[in-house]
């Protein structure tokens, strides 16, 4: 690893196009926040697109200002002489539709009302996610993408990118990620939802902005938290301290590792929006790659490029027997397909807390296509 | 598999005397609900005990009356002829304190107040539902116990006999249990117990039971539902498919598993009182076999009979490598230990699930140590 991208802007795309979603229903006009790293080369062939998950943002590199405390979410993996090499490859990250991180979602004007969708936003597909990044890049007059790299919800749009527009991408890279989301995550996500729901404060999600369900939403982000983590993390993390201030004998004692969640979800209270949380939630529920297709088969024999899996030993949200599943029909395909299992302990979020344990195959990998 | 134990009749014992807990409050008095199957011979040594989990009862086997929908919780196990057999065994299922099923728990009237307990109850740990079952057994004039049988927090009653009495049990038989609570069981915990305090029904644990706070109570109980299945165990009942009655793209739209945790949370209501739930729930989080020693090694050194461990593959509330910890342990004090990993879609709820896939074990085990 080496230097920062140093201080950085998110840009705004404006369509004012209506987009035909998978439900039929058309969303417009829409905005999509992104971000760019490096510089796009005289061919415009060095872009590198990067996908984020659930709650996530296009700040996934350097600093707003000198003083942010936190640089952008995968800053780690990006920037001069890291693994995506700003000095080689311009690297773009797009936020998603669904999203409140300065893209069309729930809490934007809906148009037709002059008031925010709320509850009367479309649901979304990941697969439409990827349409609107599709014309992000027409829009900065990029056809053709070295790879698309991103975990988990980030994963499903990589491999979206792959089937959707075979032509665009030479490569993609989908880590920690399923290719349809097993019942178990949606029962995760469904007890997150109702979390949410059973809080008077939500009003069918015509809250205010300023006086959010904060309980409950709280209440849903520990929930996915613990999704997110894994049995031997949280040993290395809390083991079973009990909190210092606490009575182990009082009702309402806490272990550090509740009130570590409890913690985290109070501050996610003000970083998210309640409404988008739900949205996307149900964008991750509904993701199957087959979908409208007859077959998984059918809708991965449209992949042409080479692929790169990771899936990472401790992650029971999206277990590596979920990508192994893909990779397995890739390879009876005869796809080019190479899948790397990763020994962390961080469950899911071994993407983001030890990408050392992988980042070396994607420069392999990447170095490799270059020829 | 064989008869059936027939028409069943919970029995209560009561006791004037005053418990001192764990906690070091007192508890007095104290009752308790039992059921028993079967006859005691006539030295007295032919008796079982068996534990229940978390929201469990004494209610074992058979049924209260011929019209009865469903037997006991553990009739597959318990009858005539089956793997504790009612024509060789005397077999006592005990209720445990804390609950709300017939014994003394946050909903008994607290008889300094008149009032029901609710948070003055005291927190338990298994320890002392384990010293109030001793005081049950005395009363029938029991002295000897063939074995202590249980899964989840019946396996960890089970141990507890095994330390604390070494003189009472000539064996014991934990099943999916675990030597100490991990800090994801107790994150899981933490959000069902959290969805119950956002509820504003439960007013500090001051309902009244005919207005329980059933929106948290359902949520909670759903979340812990979660954490009994695996991944596997939802792939067969529930797959991805859609409730035929919702539309795919409706926001409240639900998939199958979905509406099943839903409908069960619901129903659960009914059955049992959140603040029990919640009790419980607090002693599980508690629950270490080396409280109050110096070491595992310290407490597992007290256990002198033969014991006989079951965990399962897809268990990841309890996880076979809890159970291991517990057993490598036993094994390197010399003690006379038997491990059965099992393989079971059926994760936490395998010990209910199948129990054909470890009662054959049992019977052997059972059938060696009467020699």
């Amino acid at each position: 690893m080496s230097g920062s991208v140093g201080i950085v802007t998110t840009e705004y795309a404006e369509f004012d196009t209506e987009l035909q979603l998978e439900s039929g229903r058309l969303l417009g006009p829409i905005r999509l926040a992104y971000e760019t790293y490096g510089a796009l080369n005289a061919d415009r062939s060095n872009v590198i697109l990067v996908t984020h998950a659930w709650t996530g943002d296009a700040h996934a590199a350097g600093r707003y200002a000198p003083e942010d405390r936190k640089p952008g979410w995968w800053d780690d993996m990006i920037g001069p002489g890291k693994v995506l090499d700003t000095e080689r490859y311009f690297v773009i990250c797009s936020n998603v539709i669904g999203s409140c991180k300065g893209s069309t979602g729930p809490a934007s004007t809906n148009p037709r009302t002059g008031r925010p969708y709320n509850l009367s936003f479309p649901v979304v597909m990941v697969r439409d996610m990827v349409r609107a990044q599709k014309m992000l890049l027409e829009r900065l007059g990029i056809d053709s993408l070295v790879t698309v790299i991103g975990g988990s919800m980030g994963a499903m749009q990589a491999l979206e990118w792959g089937i959707l527009y075979p032509d665009a991408v030479r490569s993609i890279i989908p880590i920690a990620g399923t290719g349809r989301t097993s019942p178990m995550a949606i029962a995760l996500n469904a007890v997150a939802r109702q979390a949410i729901f059973n809080d008077p404060l939500w009003k069918k999600g015509n809250y205010k902005p300023e006086h959010p369900p904060a309980d409950g939403f709280a209440l849903a982000r520990a929930m996915g938290h613990i999704s997110f983590l894994s049995d031997a993390s949280m040993h290395l993390k809390f083991g079973r301290r009990f909190s210092a201030r606490d009575g182990l004998f009082d009702f309402f004692g806490q272990y550090e590792v509740e009130r570590y969640l409890e913690y985290n979800g109070g501050n996610f209270v003000g970083r998210f929006d309640t409404n988008s949380f739900l949205y996307l939630a149900k964008s991750l529920d509904l993701y199957d790659v087959a979908w409208n297709f007859d077959s998984l088969e059918e809708a991965l024999g449209l992949l042409r490029c080479p692929s790169l899996w990771f899936a990472f030993t401790s992650d029971w949200l999206y277990p590596p027997n979920q990508t192994e599943e893909v990779v397995a029909v890739l390879e009876s395909l005869g796809k080019p397909v190479e899948y790397r299992l990763i020994d962390s302990d961080y469950g899911h979020d071994s993407f983001l807390v030890e990408p050392d344990k992988f980042t070396p195959y994607v420069v392999e990998f990447l170095d490799r296509l270059a020829g």
